[in-house]
Parts: structure tokens; sequence; C-alpha cells
């Protein structure tokens, strides 16, 4: 198969999250403008999505959310095995995201956190060791670790990133403002202050008017 | 002036950060090709956004950043007046995210942070005082907010971003990974999930490759 657009695989796994949702409350079958109402997206976009991943429904009963959810899977996640992440910087953000990363039902598999204070080095973040960033290679390689959160305050990012990069992490996730550039890694960044910036943009009333 | 697009916004919240650091580091002019390479895009994307809001560089010497800076500022920050922001919902997420905005330079003032856990309400965070859901409408009018970050568990997302526009925010920030419409609202949605899902879609072996 062919590589999806990000976009695709975003909704995808948005359709994902909602259809495990439906299918727990005991709903079976249901419509492409019913899936698109619960994501505020448009009906043509569902069909477009589900059948680029070679799905159809039927028209009476619409598509099965059982066969739906399980193909998805079949797409998104490795069906293989599981892949392993890794946070690079465990402060609030960090945690955060470490909690956000053991609530949910991905297949991913928080394997090891790293930070460079001594006080944390060592202990335990709910139930995954923290190592020393110095030791960020040899952990990589050994728990087969190929996803890393970056978490690390803005003047580590690059140095840190170039590690995670050099150690064979593939995909990173920058949370750091700093914007970066790793050549064969798949980056995807996202800044807090940039996202506020904006909001408080369009949220002045003489914007706000213009929405 | 006409309202900007979003993806414009986002990136004169880039450049500014990024020029704020050239001047404190003693630069006082820079190519457009200078900063383009500081953010990984095209000089033409640079040029292109700053034409947008009526700047001109020299050829010689590039744009002057204090003269650019203040231009920047005088677009996207609240001219008159700071814009006071809340964070509903304090847990690991808020609490990462209010140390974001107490640490960053913008214009904009964490007034109140809300919870419905009692142990939480009538604490301080970071010097904010923590109130009950309860009081949005009363707090939100009486502290003149008008933007607000809401990290709630997801079963509360639909009520509390209701609450949260009726109070009379005007710009939201959904850190659920519920979808939320809320006409008349501004509102940006970030999905911790999705963006992990992406990445590690993109992240497979067979996927890497073909990047």
């Amino acid at each position: 198969m062919k590589l999806l657009p990000e976009r695709t695989v975003e909704r995808l796994s948005k359709y994902r999250r909602v259809l495990q949702r439906e299918l727990d409350n005991g709903t079976d079958h249901i419509y492409s403008h019913e899936l698109a109402k619960l994501l505020h997206i448009t009906p043509v976009q569902v069909r477009r999505d589900i059948m680029l991943i070679g799905h159809t429904g039927t028209l009476r009963k619409g598509y099965s959310i059982d066969n739906l959810i399980k193909l998805i899977s079949e797409i998104i996640d490795c069906s293989s095995s599981v892949q392993n992440v890794a946070i690079v910087g465990i402060g609030k953000l960090g945690q955060a995201l470490l909690d956000y990363l053991n609530d949910s039902n991905t297949k991913l598999n928080l394997s090891a956190v790293f930070d460079n204070n001594p006080d944390k080095i060592g202990t335990s973040y709910s139930g995954t060791v923290c190592y020393s960033i110095e030791s960020l290679k040899k952990i990589v390689e050994r728990e087969g670790i190929t996803i890393g959160i970056l978490t690390v305050p803005p003047e580590f990012a690059k140095e840190v990133s170039t590690m995670m990069k050099d150690a064979g992490i593939v995909g990173i996730i920058n949370y750091t403002p700093v914007s970066l550039k790793l050549d064969g890694t798949f980056l995807e960044e996202y800044d807090v202050i940039t996202t506020l910036e904006k909001v408080a943009y369009f949220s002045k009333p003489k914007n706000a008017k213009l929405l």
C-alpha cells in the first residue's frame, strides 16, 4: 500500500476512537454522515478516506463498525509488533504526556523516559524508569525504541534531537518552541506558544467579529 | 486591516520569537533568507508574509529586526490591553501549560484556573487561584477573560466548553480528544493521541523507507 497523506492518517486515528466509543455503546453499523457529524467534518471527506483504505459500506446499513476498526488498525498500527516510545525530558509536560500515553488504547508502548536531572534518573514514572540522557543510544538500541517525544528545555532541543536521531529514533514529536530539521526522520512539531498567540489574535474583539 | 490567514499568524508568532533571540544576541538586521533558514521554510514564504503586513526591508541590509518585532507585535498582540486567559482543568497537562504561559513573553495574562476537585479549589498555582467550574461565568465576566484552555477529562469536554462559550470566552484551545463544535467561537483543537498515532504510522519501518 502507498503511504497515506498525513491528514488522512490523522482522521483515521480519530475515526477509530469515535467508532470504538460507538461500538462500546452497542452500535454495530454507522453511516458516513453519522461518522462525519461526530467529528464535525463532511460526509464526502469520510467516504473518500474510507474508500482510500479500500473499504466499502452498504447503502442500506452503512459501514460495519467492527470491520472498519479492524481495517483502520491494520493500516495505522504496526501489525507485527508494538512500537516503542521514549519521552525525552520528564518535566510537567513530559509527565502529562506519559499519562495520556498510558491511558490510551494505542499500540504504542512507553519503554523509557530520559532526563539529565540526577534526582529523576533511576526514578520510576508510572512504572517506566528514567535514564540519563547520556545513555540514550544504549537504551534506545536495547529496547528497540523508534518514536521519541521531545520535551526538554528549548536550549537543549537541537543537541538532544540529534542524539535521538543518531540513536536510531525514526519519528520525533517536538514539543519545544525550537524549530528543528532532521533529515531522514519524521518530525512533527507542536508549539504551545504559537497556538496561544494564534488563538489570541483571532479572539481580539475586532477580529472575532470577522469570524 | 483584513483578518490574516491562520498559517500567517502562526508564522508571525514564530518570526517574532526567533527575531527576539537574534536581537538579544546583538544582531540588528536580518535578510529574509537568514530568517527563513532559522525556521526551515523558504525565503519566498518569509518575504510574502512580511509584505502582507506592510513591511519592506532594504536589499543591502535586510530587515531591521527591531522595527519588524514592533510591527509584528502591533498586529498580533492586543495593542490596547493585555488579553486574559483561563485554564479549565488543572491536571498535569493544565499545570504544564500554565508553566509555558508564565515563562513566555506573550501579552497574555493568566487570570484564573478552574477545576471541580475540592482539593484544588482555592489553591494557588504559581500565583493563580483555582476556582470551582461552577463559578466560571462569574469569574470570566469579572476578570474579562477572553481565551480559555480546555484540559478537562474528555467526558466533560462538551459541557464545559459550552459553559466557557456562554461565559463570554471567544477563543478556546481544546486539548481533549473530543472534537467540539462551537459557533461564534475561535476553536483550535490539538489531540495528543492522534499526533502520536500519526508519527507512529510514519515511523513504521516500511513507511519510513518511503519518506
